[in-house]
């Protein structure tokens, strides 16, 4: 079981999710609760090593951030013991949780579990610090952002457990942002490389390493509501799903940039050149269109990053214009990427004829396009986002009858 | 180098404090800074624990409280990397200082020195949590409030230090506290004996533990101003000081509580009886006084205990009256000790009489009286705490001439 930021943001709300966990328990589990830091926390520690250095050592910064998980599992091991379920906390470190040592950015090497199974098979709950391992050289790391999810994939992974629940402010996963799209349909089931699909292209349910690595390791996953009890969604292999739309999700995300390269020169080796030169330095491209220029001999490149990493692509491609010669480096932050997502989009052509005609009804320009075998993504103008994935739910089926 | 929670309770403060670990460095000196939560913290995280569970498990409740002292340590680490020096934080098992298993008042057992020994010589600050070990299973244990002093002073001795200097919000030891006397001076020298009555008898600038630490191991103790660049009083050996008044200092606590047992039988072993079931019951008894009663054959009992044990001392003496066979049972939370201390009391008689006259002249009624070779402390009614401070202060010369 894993609890988000919000589901133990108070001491109260700790103290329901003692209950669940409870419950659980009680219908004859042995269970292993990973949680996050009180909702709030980790933006101010991370906020206090920003002020207290404009350095701030990665290192440090773990020791700094992974205070607020440390907070929460004590808390829910009190909270636990308080209503009679006998209950330990496990720091990164007492797992221990192996990492490598990319401090704020941790990979989890391996996982010891055996002083931890044994506890379990007493009836103790193991209540884990979410987010945080640690290295060969015994200092404290953290997995990045949002990484609690990951220690719980992870964690079950290890521990052979039969289900991974991840509780979330959200009751499940839905065809889309339920914010923007009331139509919206709660998911039963999904496939880990739609999930997979969902959450790198802007879904928020969960994050995007936690589901590759539970499809890697075959953890069942859920998706639930900490605060009703209801049943989520569940994220299962393909051959546990009977019948699927063409499209199961549509996702979409306002954290992108554009960058067009006008007029560089059009000969072999220039694109190699742009997109070496920007993963040399860490800057990862997403999408990419090259179109003839005007002038003869000429071609543009445009291509989507991060919208954190604008800045940094700029300054390696302004870094290489003489070695690149072109004419004009543009950027936008103006965009939105939108993408449809669905297993059955393999076997059922028509789906980009569908997007793209939907769009083209709406007046709505695509800048950029690119597939997988289960996703089409377009990249378009951020003020058309509401009205492209209210159009594409319509156009695909997805809206809920009431 | 130990700073206090508000020498640690903002980021400013942090920088602050990063500055004057700095100047100490480029003098030349290696340097380990020990450091409390930033104040305020540990507070809130108590007042969680409690909140969380009536129970709080001590072993999960140190988990919690101890994250104060990672979020400074980390900071500060970064303060002081951001200006040049070179540093990093040690949480107390990374250290590893190893602490008996008494969770929320651990006792150091020994310092493992040789790491960190190996990175002072490098260059390299230490960065220390106070307040913090970890026990022989791995868990992580608190040393109970005020902690940091004594964490401070253990490493001070297990490094070998020439000097540990704690760094709190008063400048010095003060003849008292300066709040109700102005006139009190502050002391530049001070004897470790003199140091641990003042201090056990409610002189709050250092912990009564980390005194007898001090004392024990040798350790040069300094305490001054984090927030001025003055020279404080150094803590030091009784032959380390010229001349003396007959009393150096005046504690007064308020923290205190009266109990009187009335009528018990007056015979040998009630006494025992008495004293013996409130030790077993983790009663500390200060001070006692036996007077005779009204009624032949009879006796009463009053001694004092920290106001926090009251509760306790009144249902451990209520659930043996049967056998104590006592009348009554009177408690009283309305009083204070007020205690003098100097070494040179030994060869200097007449400090007793001194003291009892001018309370005496004052209209004060003493009620308990308890000494030591170097202390004398008396029981006294609340409201004449004040009082009673500044006249013996007067009456000892200790006031300051401006």
């Amino acid at each position: 079981m894993k609890f988000g930021g919000t589901s133990v943001g108070t001491i109260e709300r700790i103290k329901a999710v003692a209950d669940q966990v409870k419950a659980v328990v009680d219908a004859g589990h042995q269970v292993a609760v990973v949680v996050s830091a009180m909702s709030g926390t980790t933006n101010q520690l991370v906020q206090w090593t920003r002020e207290a250095g404009a350095m701030h050592d990665a290192r440090e910064y773990d020791v700094v951030v992974s205070s607020g998980e440390q907070v929460t599992v004590g808390l829910l091991a009190i909270a636990l013991q308080n209503i009679g379920v006998e209950a330990r906390s496990w720091l990164g470190w007492q797992v221990a949780m192996h990492t490598d040592n990319i401090h704020g950015g941790a990979r989890i090497e391996s996982i010891d579990t055996e002083a931890m199974l044994a506890r379990l098979e007493q009836g103790q709950v193991a209540v884990m610090a979410g987010f945080q391992g640690v290295a060969e050289d015994n200092r404290i790391t953290t997995l990045g952002r949002g990484g609690s999810d990951t220690s719980a994939v992870a964690l079950a992974a290890a521990l052979g457990a039969d289900r991974c629940d991840i509780y979330t402010d959200v009751d499940g996963v839905y065809t889309t942002d339920p914010r923007i799209v009331p139509k919206a349909t709660k998911l039963d089931k999904i496939t880990f490389e739609e999930m997979l699909e969902l959450a790198s292209n802007g879904a928020k349910v969960l994050q995007t390493r936690s589901v590759a690595m539970a499809m890697r390791h075959g953890v069942k996953l859920q998706v639930l509501s900490s605060f009703e009890d209801l049943p989520g969604t569940m994220v299962v292999n393909e051959d546990e799903i009977m019948e699927k739309n063409s499209v199961s999700g549509i996702a979409y995300s306002v954290d992108e940039a554009k960058v067009t390269l006008v007029g560089l020169d059009d000969k072999p080796g220039v694109a190699a050149n742009v997109f070496s030169t920007l993963a040399d330095n860490n800057v990862n491209v997403d999408m990419i269109v090259q179109t003839a220029a005007s002038a003869p001999g000429k071609t543009d490149i445009t291509f989507s990053v991060n919208g954190a990493e604008l800045d940094r692509a700029s300054t390696v491609l302004q870094g290489i214009k003489d070695e690149l010669n072109y004419n004009d480096l543009l950027t936008s932050e103006d965009v939105c990427k939108v993408s449809v997502v669905g297993m059955a989009m393999r076997s059922q052509p028509g789906v980009a004829r569908t997007m793209f005609s939907t769009l083209a009804e709406k007046g709505i320009n695509i800048e950029v396009i690119s597939t997988s075998e289960i996703k089409i993504s377009v990249l378009i103008g951020r003020e058309y986002t509401e009205l492209a994935v209210r159009s594409l739910h319509t156009a695909f089926g997805l809206d809920s009858e009431s």
